[in-house]
């Protein structure tokens, strides 16, 4: 049934909170009566922190992660290796894999995997930029560190494919990720294990 | 462990969304970059939902709903029965309780309930405001719809102290609900049916 609202405010703001995933309705209600509990500054400063965030962030030239300048804190950071590239689907594989503080490496994001269920092809995501770094001879090794998915496995083979005319190594995580688990909810440890035994692309097809 | 983010206005976002109730940081992150993945005009259009919502709101001077004029759409209607005072917790217990379609009175919101341990007191509630409506001469009924709680009992009691001098009749919602239910969360029928079957405050002590 309707929900009916006493304010067109209070019903604007519901509207607007539970379009965001994963908030329903009820949610939606309870997180904007608490925003009325608490006083304005508080809202305006969780309304600006949004703003800003949308409107002035910035994304890094050579890895495409998400940062503050023209290039993020880990391309800049001259004591990582920048011949070894770890491939990624988004910003929260980066921060996960720089949790373990098993990757001295940089990153690839690609901002998305293969789907072609989403409508998501390989012109939708960063591949010729990545084929690009490599083709400029300074990557010695890109590890390919998507989900374990059917559209990874794509995304995967698709990128094999595209590098395999450069002398590049080709690497996935060690399967120690159990397969159909999505990557950002990996433990650590695993996850950090999968960095250290990551093997050939061509031995890892043979399974 | 600290979770480190590749910007600040990323973190800054996912401070702000983390201090919502019930969303802890993973959640937080993840609606941050929801919204880096859609356009600027719905943060946009968030933002000032919200920031409208906590600057013009307004509350009824009748019976404190929340409502976008001096007085809200219940108050102005005089079609309801004015006599007919149902006192509730919070504005939440208003919309439960108009869904059901079984109350034609009008309301009294306390904005919260006593509650020594979170240090509230009945200073902090619009019981003043209540009594002084009693004090009118205009209601004829009050019905008490306060959660099952020792927190709503003891609220129960204090307001049937303050009105005991009134020519008032003092009811309590049927005790359909179940003792220890929230009143927002009880459902629709069983609602309805203890607004219909309400009892006279003494029949409800003899329990």
């Amino acid at each position: 049934m309707i929900q009916k609202y006493p304010s067109v405010l209070l019903e604007n703001a519901v509207n607007e909170l539970s379009s965001l995933p994963g908030i329903g309705r009820k949610t939606a209600l309870r997180l904007a009566l608490y925003m009325l509990r608490r006083d304005v500054p508080y809202t305006e400063g969780f309304a600006s922190a949004l703003l800003a965030l949308r409107k002035e962030v910035k994304y890094c030239k050579v890895c495409h992660n998400i940062c503050d300048d023209d290039q993020c804190s880990i391309c800049s950071d001259y004591q990582r290796d920048h011949a070894l590239v770890c491939v990624v689907e988004n910003i929260k594989e980066v921060m996960a894999i720089e949790n373990t503080g098993q990757f001295r490496g940089v990153y690839h994001v690609l901002g998305g995997i293969i789907s072609p269920m989403d409508g998501i092809g390989p012109s939708d995501l960063q591949i010729d930029s990545l084929v690009q770094r490599v083709a400029s001879g300074e990557v010695k090794e890109v590890i390919l560190a998507l989900s374990t998915t059917m559209e990874g496995d794509t995304t995967n083979f698709f990128i094999y494919r595209k590098l395999s005319g450069y002398d590049v190594k080709i690497t996935v995580l060690a399967r120690g990720v159990s397969i159909g688990d999505e990557i950002e909810y990996a433990d650590e440890v695993t996850l950090g294990r999968s960095i250290i035994n990551r093997t050939s692309f061509n031995d890892s097809m043979k399974i």
